[in-house]
């Protein structure tokens, strides 16, 4: 590899001392137009950088750089990646870059992550996990602004924004009562073992979202219309299996996630049952390659992924002229129509 | 937002001078134990953090980063984030962090996205695409040891990591070949319109292994077999209805990827055969969701992204001991199988 320019190497080369190459970089008025040219010219030929240090005594803060966003895992599985695309591209717009780190569960590769962002000097951190639940941050954030994205604190000391799950939860029902269904199936997700919600905002949201269009619409709740997955291929299969084998079957299936109506979509057609003639399908998250690859295409309820990495820069963009207050933000979870139900 | 402490806060509290402080900071020998000692509690007990620029001219490197990752829009996708994994699990293992940052296709962004990271001293910068090509990196990369990551550069300027896919297209192609079949669809990645597959390694790579592999078997080439999709969900299913549609129709079906094998089985279900007994199905890519969320599970070829940034890391490393030569090093594409051919 080759060795890094020096401003020795820019020195002599411009035919200059390292004081005037010093003077040039610094933006010392006492320097002559020639003579600068001519060391700029060098400095660009070189690729010269200064570093970091010697430019931070000059100017305190990167120009470059605007916020870090630490995640579980946001960026290492393909669910949540549109929170990245919607924070950069509202980073990018003032011209800033956003440094990422995948940090993982563990409590030290957390903090190792949050020191590296710290030590780089983010001038604020988005905390953004890759499924809505409380988190607990190590306690150097206290130096910074920070904001939650899809997750949030229990005790609230941390602003967040997070989907509105009942919301969400009530749409897809909604949608499937206004089509004049009144037998309907949900695979929530949780422990088919247990049937009951695990402690998690999108299980017990969406169940209470369900709960209140059936409500709405004075359909008694059914339990045994309720059923609960692990998310494994087989368990998302046999569910909707199982559901339809009931003496008086659902005519639609309300799916906790894109994942889950793949299995079900596979478990009607082996029933011969077509969609949505026979039994309708709505998913929750709308995962783009499954949603809109399936056949017929799946309506679903978007994750408002991209919106809340949007929201939490312009919270950190909003904390750098001031102190905000701590907000919990929550946005909508829209239906989207595609021909399943 | 509470104010970061700064030195005069830790003297103010600890009782002495600032140089005192500073001399703490900087591991100076002439600051007794019992001042040190209460310096750096108080350093603790404020979550004092020394700037950077000050750290640096101490230390000359940060100890928690390793290296930068510097993608088009691997981590705004939901395709190669495996790579992502991949490289920070084995940077993990030295325990160091990887800061990686989402450029887009624009060259502006890119090179103030290499800048930024560049900047902050990494020692090491892989760069990331989402999709298998040719890339043109700002010239400043000439700082650092760079390698490329399901990408290459056309001049061979820098090392890079690829799938094997012309290994891939022949695993897909052998599998269906040694179970009989000898009418193989191919749905390849191009455009439906030119019938050529475009300049891209996946494509042109994956039919010179479908061609290779029919060869040994002694099946000759039938063009009509072959199809081009965009990969728009109707193109996939209505080009698997079409192949299906033949006077000679194929008993296998090869799909460019496994988004292509969604739309396939669409196509087949609504015709009302089945997979694998009336027709085979091979995707491409293990897209995991899609690959173990169809009913029958897909057998696919993987795209070795996980290994790609392993790789990428532990070449980085051995940078860091030496001058490793250049090289342009592919990986296999091993077939995972499943129930669909």
């Amino acid at each position: 590899m080759p060795q890094k320019p020096t401003i020795e190497d820019i020195a002599q080369l411009a035919g200059v001392s390292r004081g005037t190459v010093s003077r040039v970089l610094n933006n010392h008025p006492a320097v002559n137009a020639q003579t600068r040219q001519r060391v700029t010219e060098v400095i660009e030929k070189l690729s010269y950088r200064p570093n970091f240090s010697a430019r931070h005594m000059r100017t305190d803060s990167s120009n470059l750089v605007g916020f870090g966003l630490l995640t579980d895992e946001v960026i290492t599985t393909p669910y949540a990646v549109d929170m990245i695309r919607g924070a950069q591209e509202t980073l990018w717009k003032q011209g800033k870059v956003m440094l990422v780190v995948n940090a993982g569960y563990a409590r030290e590769m957390t903090e190792a992550s949050l020191e590296a962002l710290l030590e780089r000097r983010v001038e604020g951190i988005i905390y953004a996990a890759m499924y809505h639940r409380p988190v607990e941050l190590p306690p150097q954030t206290a130096q910074v602004p920070v904001v939650l994205a899809n997750c949030f604190a229990p005790d609230g000391r941390y602003t967040s924004v997070v989907p509105d799950e009942v919301a969400g939860g009530y749409a897809a029902t909604k949608r499937l009562l206004s089509k004049g269904h009144r037998r309907i199936g949900f695979i929530n997700l949780g422990d088919p073992g247990l049937g009951t919600p695990p402690p998690l905002p999108a299980a017990n949201g969406r169940l209470q979202g369900y709960k209140n269009a059936l409500m709405e619409y004075d359909v008694p709740f059914d339990k045994t219309l309720l059923c609960y997955t692990n998310g494994q291929p087989q368990t998302n299969y046999r569910l909707a299996h199982e559901l339809m084998q009931l003496p008086d079957p659902p005519t639609a299936i309300f799916c906790g996630n894109d994942r889950t109506a793949l299995g079900c979509y596979g478990a009607l057609s082996d029933l011969g049952l077509r969609i949505p003639d026979d039994v309708a399908v709505i998913g929750f998250d709308n995962q783009l390659d499954i949603a809109q690859g399936l056949w017929p295409p799946l309506t679903t309820v978007q994750l408002p992924h991209y919106e809340m990495g949007r929201w939490a820069v312009e919270y950190l963009l909003s904390a750098k002229d001031g102190s905000p207050p701590l907000l919990h933000h929550t946005i909508d979870c829209p239906l989207v129509e595609r021909q399943s139900a």
